[in-house]
């Protein structure tokens, strides 16, 4: 990936960095963290890709893709506000250092950000897409609401939740990409489709690594779901199977505040039981699957390998 | 104003109630919270006048004054988790209410939603200066937070922070109303010019509001930004005249987080030794001038009489 986008990503990481300064300097202080702490730019990267597979020779895509880290990069502020975290990927959080409130306002500042250089790119059709992205997210963070500390949230509501939180910033990323090269609407709908599914396998594997003990390995702290009392797939698959017992136990763990040191060890036996960390992946790797059938309409060759294996990788990374 | 525009602005409610719904009940009902006790709707209005002002005809000045309205809405949102403020205009705050979660969320909702409207609108120029206004009230209101506390701060910057959190998008309200009517650019500077000067004017007149006994005939409570440590321009002049031991009280008052019940009423009598408040008001009448001056471009007739009296009744309300 690294070797097929790797300068076009150097030309994406200049402009975040230039598009984030202000002349107050708490704006740059405060982006810049969550931008360093960011991670793997995964989102930019299939901007990119996914312009580079429909054949795109402009310089759009690096802008486009900045848009979406932008967006990215203000759903994690405004989340860890939400969410009152204070480590993301080890370090410490943007609100932890600086406050919520920093964190709202400097969210929206990067917010606005994205449409500005939206508005230079000049694509209607690509703002009205990435604009529906950002209401869906917003809704599905708000339907996630609605499901914290609810175990017996059904897998659909709860798809519908990863769909809008996760998935809709994924499926708009690739869809931006045939959109700016200009290809027909089903090549745009067939790369939309290979990053819904993409982004559902993602979270569903993330959902996974809170449970798992390679978690620790990429950074990440374990059990932040859990004792966020977090209602997550896993949760879903061993609360459905459970029995009453068991079920009081996950009401009294995650919705009735009363979380004991040795609660998150029952809850992974309980999963280990009921195969609900298995169930999970079993989901992620059939929409991996998904999303690489979603590739079929474009022609075989080194773009499209790395998107097909992108998708691999999304639920190999358990491993 | 509401003869000339109240038929429209009977379809901007409409639109906003309508735009606002969606599956995810807390969207409509926290949205719906805020829009109800949102008040005068002044910036939505200013853009059907300043429309009318320019002689357009068509239909799109009332889906741009309700994205108008949703920036305002989502930003007030905000706001009251950044201040957290529990009532506003006598009502409970939804983050009072609902909590700052969904405050959070829902804004950055009601902001995509507003991005959504002007892609629909599809005006290029719009989605710029709405895009260019979202960030600078983003910029003022973190600038605001380096001057909580700082009763040092010079008029100079605290004229920046009102420019950004306030006039900003006052002064984008009225402009898009020359853009959509395809007026050459002189006069979309002269109404952006006249909001720009309204804005300023207008929140000059609120910080005096609320060192001021007319403020709770307005459902406001007296006294917040006291409270709340907050640097206006009447604590400004008032620090800056004051002896060494005024700045001591000021000091203590605002920045230790010391404060005494009968604070209040020595910051009032400081204020008024120093005509702090006569001092902002000023310089609120002399902006709500320019303002009128702005608008000399433009024919006389019953929406620029309008215009100029929003002016004069905007520093009026004090009395």
């Amino acid at each position: 990936m690294h070797a097929l986008v790797g300068a076009d990503m150097a030309r994406v990481n200049a402009l975040i960095l230039e598009r984030m300064q202000n002349e107050v300097a708490l704006i740059p202080q405060l982006a810049g963290h969550i931008v360093a702490s960011g991670g793997k730019r995964l989102r930019p990267m299939l901007t990119l890709a996914s312009a580079r597979l429909c054949g795109y020779e402009g310089r759009c895509h690096v802008e486009l893709a900045a848009c979406v880290e932008f967006i990215h990069t203000a759903t994690l502020l405004h989340d860890d506000v939400v969410d009152e975290s204070l480590l993301r990927r080890g370090a410490e959080t943007a609100n932890a250092v600086w406050g919520n409130q920093a964190s709202v306002l400097v969210g929206d500042f990067l917010f606005s950000r994205s449409f500005q250089l939206m508005v230079d790119v000049g694509s209607l059709e690509v703002l009205g897409i990435l604009a529906n992205a950002s209401a869906t997210i917003a809704e599905g963070e708000v339907r996630q609401l609605a499901t914290v500390s609810r175990p017996e949230t059904g897998i659909a509501d709860y798809f519908k939740v990863v769909e809008g939180k996760t998935a809709a910033l994924f499926a708009a990323a690739c869809r931006i990409g045939a959109v700016i090269a200009g290809r027909p609407r089903a090549e745009a709908e067939a790369l939309e489709s290979y990053g819904m599914n993409l982004g559902m396998a993602f979270q569903l594997v993330d959902d996974v690594l809170d449970y798992s003990a390679r978690q620790a390995d990429l950074g990440k702290t374990v059990g932040d779901d859990f004792a966020e009392g977090k209602v997550t797939l896993p949760v879903i698959l061993a609360f459905g199977r459970g029995t009453g017992e068991e079920r009081t136990f996950w009401r009294r763990a995650l919705c009735e505040g009363g979380q004991r040191t040795e609660d998150f060890s029952r809850a992974l036996d309980l999963m280990r039981r009921h195969d609900a960390l298995t169930g999970t992946l079993d989901r992620a790797r059939s929409r991996a699957e998904d999303a690489k059938r979603a590739l079929r309409p474009f022609a075989d060759g080194p773009v499209r390998t790395v998107l097909s294996d992108i998708a691999d990788f999304c639920v190999d990374r358990v491993y």
